[in-house]
């Protein structure tokens, strides 16, 4: 056996130190997620294992994300995770879009393969294939089917998260009857998002529709929520593409309308991911860790009581007990009564990302207080305990209240316009952020500037399209559209 | 484009016939599967697509269980789907048990792998290798984890539900610091499962410890619930391990105890998958379809409206509004208005398995009543509409507990004990279900049995372990346990 010292891990390690955002972001990010016990780094190149807190977050995005899913009319079902390699090719774009991210099965059950077999890199081909055999008829339209799932691709840097080779994630995919259907259902599903997103992840986004060389393999528009990060870098946070007839053409996905002729369906796929979780992190966080918003939070609050000796010990937790149980049901309290001393008790909690800390000492016993601590803020409120229901209640609305509206903030102070390409590429070199700029909408310029600035596309907003076009920042010709543009992971 | 006709599919076919249980009980059941729109094929060998009536019973599994265990003090986690090749070599048992069913990745990224890595067939030794890192001293213990996902084994004979190539399921994986703690654990999970089974999804099972031969590859012992179908085959519905420290020592999981010396962890492993859906099918199912019990079934209760003309449509189907706004909320309705004669309707309801269909028509609305028909049992019942609420809540526990005793009627009908090898062979060949026989204990004796008459010892009944121990019914030694017999899926 291994000495037990040698066995300590980089979660373990991480423990003693959070680096701070402002010595090294990437390092803070990594430190908030081993310190929050959210993730571990996995033997598998590029995959990670999600620990309990953090699957515990994303069986809460599951949960709400689901019933905005049902209530919109969509069900779920399950497919394949294989998908034949000649399924792939059917769609050109789709296959030039995803052929080098592939992991390839060519060996099982003892035997090599006749046709290798993809691991879902996501799974328009495989679903659609039974689209073609479940669609005949205007009755069987629309088809609402999301997937729960896993997917796998393989990328070259992988970060816990943001980008790793295998992820969860939902995919929607639905069949129309015209192309006006699609649209909307595309746009349906962005809003939806965006709800989600504000709402419960209180992350604040710009939505819009991606350039032709950033959209979705095979797709006719995409749609995306686009999020800055704390170090000024943007996150794209989900998609919606409307398919267009592409797929349907591929697999010959048709049906008899109400007048007799044979057409193909119109379609949309729509997605997020583990990634959110990631977004949520390099948000919200601050250099004592993840600061959870209270919606999605795998607990809302900590009861610390502090003792010191037993019969304190005893009578404070049982102070706790009841304060609990007069909680409503929807809140997810814990109380930590472990014999370590209450410093490090904070701590922990504080590295979790718990909204509120509730400390019960002697001294609030007697009072019949509570000191309630919030994450977001540090401040320490003293509340009678009569109140403490009620004002748990109303704080965690606070925090979650407060969160979306410094994210906002932060994001409206970090999104800047500019009519020309020196002051583009002073904002890039100095501040980052958002750039609104004009662009001529060719793909030519789009990917000089990406060139001379790592700067890229992140959408056209939907809330620019009526705005004053002038010149192309970077050719100076008409421009066509007014550009999000940011230096992106 | 192909013609529409030609487009029809296995699952639109059968549902014009599904074969009689008497005449063929195999074909019955993909017939019952395509015609209930439980699972489609899929153009991958081996695999189904679970189609969004299917996967609604799987995610009504999910829910309960998930609190179950939830309630247990279980968390979920979720690690790689990719395991590379040699962790499965760690565990000898193991690795024999697994390699000929295995899908291999050898190609990603557009490179040949250094490593080669397997889709999981099972999770033990990717999350051991986690567990090791994270287990230290006894404050880590135990460890309470469980994994949803999908899983990957290359079997020769594929069946729907039953046996497919990627299934999904839980697997829980828990450490302890003693065996007791360990063999708790394990026998409290297969409580668990069998207060779900039994309760939900109305299986009465035979739960016992499995023999040497049958046990899980790796395990120091397996506990399983066994169930009997229709056709007097058995099916096993979830196993839970006691692994004892055959992974801790293969993986290095050790820990410092209390007195500060070093100890191997003693584990358990745990799980049910979406074979349950095949074990429902084929336990309650009839020659008209699926039938599902109500507390799983993805609708309660489907209002049929029956009109001769458009007012009747309107007046009938806001009828059926009215009952179904009255009844409480965790009663899952839909009203069928479509424009399709009733007994279409009421055919595609019963395939579907839904527990009641309330008939509503013009009369019914006149008297202020509505009918109920059992899917169970075909009975129609004329209900007041003032007691229609509590008369449909009450009629849905009544079905779930018909389905439960009809089954356990059918088991018990179908369970004989033998003393000698003349009257097994002579119950296998005309009879079939569960045979209660004395066995010696050895293997060879077990493989002898199975050879000569297919029946496999599905396992050593708990409440079989006081019984009277005569003789071995194959070789005449003294008979070390009563072990119940099938031919199992």
């Amino acid at each position: 056996m291994n000495n037990k010292q040698e066995k300590k891990t980089t979660v373990e390690d991480a423990k003693i130190k959070i680096k701070k955002r402002s010595e090294n972001f990437s390092q803070w990010y990594l430190d908030v997620i081993a310190a929050g016990k959210l993730a571990d780094y996995s033997p598998v190149r590029g995959c990670m294992v999600i620990m309990p807190n953090g699957y515990s977050v994303w069986e809460n995005i599951q949960r709400v994300l689901d019933k905005m899913f049902k209530d919109t009319g969509h069900k779920n079902a399950y497919f394949p995770i294989f998908i034949p390699e000649s399924f792939l090719k059917k769609e050109a774009e789709h296959v030039k879009g995803f052929s080098p991210e592939l992991a390839v099965v060519n060996y099982a059950g003892g035997k090599k393969l006749e046709e290798k077999l993809v691991v879902r890199p996501t799974s328009e081909t495989i679903i659609y294939d039974s689209y073609a055999k479940w669609i005949q008829s205007w009755r069987d339209l629309p088809v609402l089917i999301n997937q729960w799932g896993n997917v796998v691709r393989w990328e070259m840097k992988t970060k816990p998260f943001l980008r790793t080779t295998e992820f969860l994630w939902q995919e929607g995919h639905t069949a129309h009857a015209t192309y006006e259907e699609a649209e909307k259902e595309a746009l349906q599903m962005l809003n939806v998002y965006q709800k989600f997103v504000e709402e419960y992840l209180a992350l604040s986004v710009v939505i819009g529709r991606k350039s032709e060389s950033e959209k979705f393999a095979g797709a006719l528009d995409t749609y995306t929520l686009e999020s800055l990060m704390q170090d000024k870098k943007a996150l794209q946070c989900g998609t919606s593409h409307n398919l267009g007839q592409n797929f349907a053409k591929a697999f010959d996905i048709s049906f008899l309308d109400q007048e007799g002729n044979e057409e193909y369906v119109w379609q949309t796929s729509w997605g997020v991911s583990t990634r959110l979780i990631g977004a949520l992190i390099m948000t919200h966080g601050d250099d004592k860790g993840v600061v959870m918003p209270p919606r999605i939070s795998p607990l809302h609050l900590v009861f610390v009581p502090i003792w010191k000796n037993k019969e304190e010990k005893k009578k404070n937790t049982k102070e706790a007990q009841r304060l609990a149980e007069s909680l409503p049901e929807e809140v997810r309290s814990h109380i930590d009564d472990r014999d370590i001393r209450p410093g490090w008790r904070y701590y922990e909690w504080e590295r979790r990302g718990t909204p509120l800390r509730i400390e019960i000492g002697p001294n609030d016993v007697e009072k019949n207080q509570s000191v309630l601590v919030r994450r977001d803020t540090g401040e320490k409120i003293t509340v009678p305990n009569k109140d403490f229901s009620r004002k748990v209640v109303q704080m965690l609305e606070i925090i979650q209240k407060n969160l979306f509206e410094r994210a906002k903030k932060m994001q409206e102070e970090n999104t800047h316009t500019v009519e020309t390409w020196e002051d583009f590429c002073e904002l890039i070199r100095t501040k980052g952020g958002f750039i609104k700029a004009p662009w001529c909408g060719l793909d030519d310029c789009e990917a000089k500037i990406k060139e001379e600035t790592k700067a890229t596309i992140r959408c056209i907003p939907f809330d620019e399209s009526s705005a004053k076009k002038s010149c192309c920042i970077y050719c100076g010709k008409q421009a066509r559209d007014v550009a999000l543009f940011a230096q992106a992971y």
